[in-house]
């Protein structure tokens, strides 16, 4: 049995003429000999109209129930698109969370997949052409539902093509594949044919919202080839998967930016052991991310401490970080919301040198002032400015020759 | 453990203000020392809103996937009013049809209860003050989800009273009970205190919106009180029970009527046995509901055959029937949708004579002519032309002595 999995999100589903237009591209997966899991994900503006009504009922909504609301979302999808495959007279049926028995854990609006029931989706998929599977969803051990996080339908899809050994799975997307940076602000930009899984990572977790960072990260490790493609064309999209020869001969593979950053800086922390782990360990509770982390050189025994978070958590942080700040004896705590995070991507990086050099040559030759720098064997990121995102992104594309036809 | 189990319907839990006075009314039954099942069904204008777009995707939607589709207008104020009482700290949870293992047939769209984890539900109120239970729906041995058709959500909480012993189930209902008549059309028109499920059923079958038939079927199979009440005031409501003394002193309990109602009559029909299992048989199985039959005498070998169906069911009855007359080589099939079936209903009737003579005097009094009559021990029905429906009704409400005061 040859099984593919196609992902198609909330713009692919937003209407009856977008969802005839998925169904092509089931009946040219059938036509092909697969079977096929057809994932889903809510209709586009549903999770936020329902999102929406629980922020009306309440404060903070018990996250158990967010999810048996929200996942009404996909339920919604799967239930319409199966109707048109019922009425071509195909064998289809629509499959929720808790039916093809996708087990995660109980951390509700987040949860983790642990276990999909593998024998139960076979045989369902024995007796149909098509699974129509509703994604973002699953279900604790207690059998109540809960949900995978934002863009959690990608996540589905990668763990449903490793567990029945799916040829590939295609994640349909309003564009039409993953690009050396974003068309939207360097026309110069270049659809990629193929990247590995870890390159993908890195433009994931900044931003590029392509795919969702933990479904790469299930890709990689069970090794399912994912194709990004576009529903609205015919093209193949961009291959994800294991590092080849061809891949590691390019330097830098792209650029990604994140403008979703705010930095912040805790002034005149007493400068002792123990002080990284006060400040980061009840952020860390609160599951606020902190990413970039300078310590500047002490001073009479206090240093300044500066990190970057996503801005949607800086209310928190400060909050948090006054409590700290008194325990510590610490200085003021300053932020800047204005700034992004501009990084060179590419598996090439291991086995050349100057990459770093390069981009900051750059960017000082733009008068772009660099606030603050971190790297990776595959990644070299600069925080800078947010009103020069553009030029930057620009600049770096053209440095490293990433245009279309170079 | 004391269970009380309140049903909501839809303009019930239509928004946050009118879910705020069904949590009052749970709050009331906590203190006093119940633990509560509530019964949610849809926000009002959801199903149709769902419906309707099961419309706009197909013509003749899968019935399997039309239940998943609807499904999730209960699961949203399922999850929304659960919110509510989380955030007063009570020990609540919401329960999906799967959850409360709620097994059906696979009947879609129209399933019936075959059983109820009664273990399940006894363990999850012990550990919960209020389960908030999805109306209106279950799951098949298959795991697909099942409704139980319009209306559904009344046979929900029934069933879950019967299933944990409930001490009553109270269904909660944009009016305060049920009255001796449609107060829309008779200002004098009494509620009533105590009404028996014989009567009930027929009040219920003559469209009387106030609880589903086969929930009343339900109540009276398994002896559960039900309590039938107004969300928005504090009144005691009627209660559904047992036939009792009080009861059968009283020879006629109300007036009821439907005008959801359609005359065929199938003309020179061969009268030869097997000729009325020729008509209905392909009715029945088209699920189209036949009530009063008459069968005109014989004539020259020919009769008539007459029947009511709903008007709803009117155009695939035709359709049936062009078939049927071609096959028996009857004459032309007529039909009149401006009918209304009005009856007398009443446990007392069994005891009294005179109550079919006493409504034929009264009508023929008003000049209204009756154009069809069946009798049951409890009932005795009248098809009158639409336009007199209030005038028969009033006079009727009057003949019997019904009014408020007396």
């Amino acid at each position: 049995m040859r099984i593919l999995v196609q992902k198609f999100g909330g713009t692919s589903v937003r209407n009856l003429e977008c969802m005839q237009q998925v169904e092509r591209k089931v009946l040219h997966a059938l036509d092909e000999g697969y079977k096929v899991i057809t994932v889903l994900s809510a209709m586009s503006g549903e999770t936020d109209r329902l999102l929406e009504l629980a922020r009306q009922w309440s404060r903070r909504p018990d996250p158990a129930e967010k999810d048996v609301l929200v996942a009404t979302g996909e339920q919604v999808s799967v239930a319409l698109f199966t109707m048109l495959l019922k009425d071509r007279g195909l064998k289809a049926r629509s499959v929720l969370g808790f039916q093809a028995a996708i087990t995660t854990d109980d951390a509700y609006c987040k949860a983790r997949i642990h276990e999909i029931d593998t024998d139960r989706l076979l045989e369902m998929l024995e007796a149909h052409d098509v699974l129509v599977v509703a994604g973002f969803q699953g279900c604790d051990p207690d059998r109540r539902i809960t949900t995978l996080g934002r863009g959690g339908s990608d996540t589905s899809a990668v763990a449903l093509a490793a567990a029945v050994k799916a040829e590939r799975c295609d994640i349909y997307t309003d564009v039409d594949g993953v690009y050396t940076t974003d068309p939207n602000i360097c026309s110069k930009a270049r659809k990629m044919k193929k990247i590995s899984y870890d390159v993908m990572l890195e433009f994931a977790g900044m931003g590029a919202k392509v795919l969702q960072i933990r479904s790469v990260e299930f890709a990689k490790k069970f090794n399912v080839p994912v194709q990004v493609r576009s529903t609205f064309t015919d093209g193949p999209g961009t291959l994800v998967t294991k590092e080849d020869d061809t891949m590691e001969a390019v330097m830098v593979s792209g650029i990604a930016y994140d403008k979703d950053q705010c930095r912040i800086t805790v002034r005149q922390v007493p400068d002792r052991p123990g002080i990284a782990a006060a400040i980061f360990t009840p952020l860390a509770a609160a599951k606020i991310l902190v990413d970039m982390i300078i310590q500047n050189a002490s001073l009479d025994g206090k240093t300044d401490m500066t990190f970057t978070i996503c801005r949607g958590d800086l209310d928190q942080t400060l909050e948090i970080l006054e409590g700290v700040k008194a325990e510590l004896g610490a200085g003021e705590v300053l932020y800047d919301t204005q700034v992004c995070k501009v990084s060179a991507i590419g598996v090439g990086m291991r086995n050349h040198s100057g990459v770093a050099a390069k981009m900051f040559t750059t960017l000082k030759k733009e008068n772009i002032n660099i606030l603050m720098i971190s790297t990776s064997e595959i990644k070299i990121t600069c925080l800078i400015e947010e009103k020069y995102t553009e030029l930057a992104v620009r600049t770096l594309h053209d440095v490293f020759e990433l245009a279309a036809g170079q």
